[in-house]
């Protein structure tokens, strides 16, 4: 049976905490086998658990706070907005992408597509 | 030649105002030959002229305002978030759905997915 939106929103909502604090490992803890990874919309599609790591692998450590702005769910997929702020010294950057994302059954990720480009990245 | 964020931003912003105030022939008039509708996610997939414009008939006469909210374009697909606010008798009920598009050369609509669920309309 299609994971329930309210699984699917915890999933997308612990996604976003793990993305902006998590390592590479919670992360992909949430993917299903064989999950695909397509960020931003474009560019080579992930297939392997290890290109999906090495992906989020780029994230451990950094200085980040995420927040989930607009979600939505829809028969077992989902469209979000979220904001991930990143601080590098003096700077900071901040970029706000919408994912396209499919799930299976047990709200676990088949899928993710994010769409953004180099114009939505603000650096301050 | 993939279409230019530009074009792409252009069909995005003339579609939405076209959703608001325009005809079903002036929406149907962005989309490419064989373009596709799936409205909601999860619905079926409306794939001729006849059922697209059929589908866009439905918001012809009403009292809407149309608002693009967030807007993500990447190698000639697009998502975007978009409020629509539509005022019958003293009810007013508003959706904002995250619409995924992809586009041909010229910047004509070749598929659209809405995401949003029922617990997604307000009414006031």
């Amino acid at each position: 049976m299609t994971a329930t939106d309210e699984t699917i929103r915890a999933t997308i909502e612990t996604y976003v905490d793990r993305v902006a604090h998590g390592s590479a490992e919670e992360i992909i803890a949430l993917f299903a086998p064989g999950a695909t990874v397509e960020d931003p919309v474009g560019s080579e599609v992930r297939t392997t658990p290890e290109q999906i790591r090495e992906f989020y692998a780029t994230l451990e450590g950094l200085e980040q706070e995420g927040r989930l702005l607009t979600t939505r769910i829809a028969a077992g997929e989902a469209a979000f907005c979220f904001e991930l702020v990143t601080r590098a010294g003096d700077q900071t950057y901040t970029l706000a992408p919408i994912d396209v994302m499919t799930f299976d059954d047990d709200g676990r990720i088949t899928s993710m597509r994010a769409f953004w480009g180099a114009t939505d990245m603000q650096v301050s």
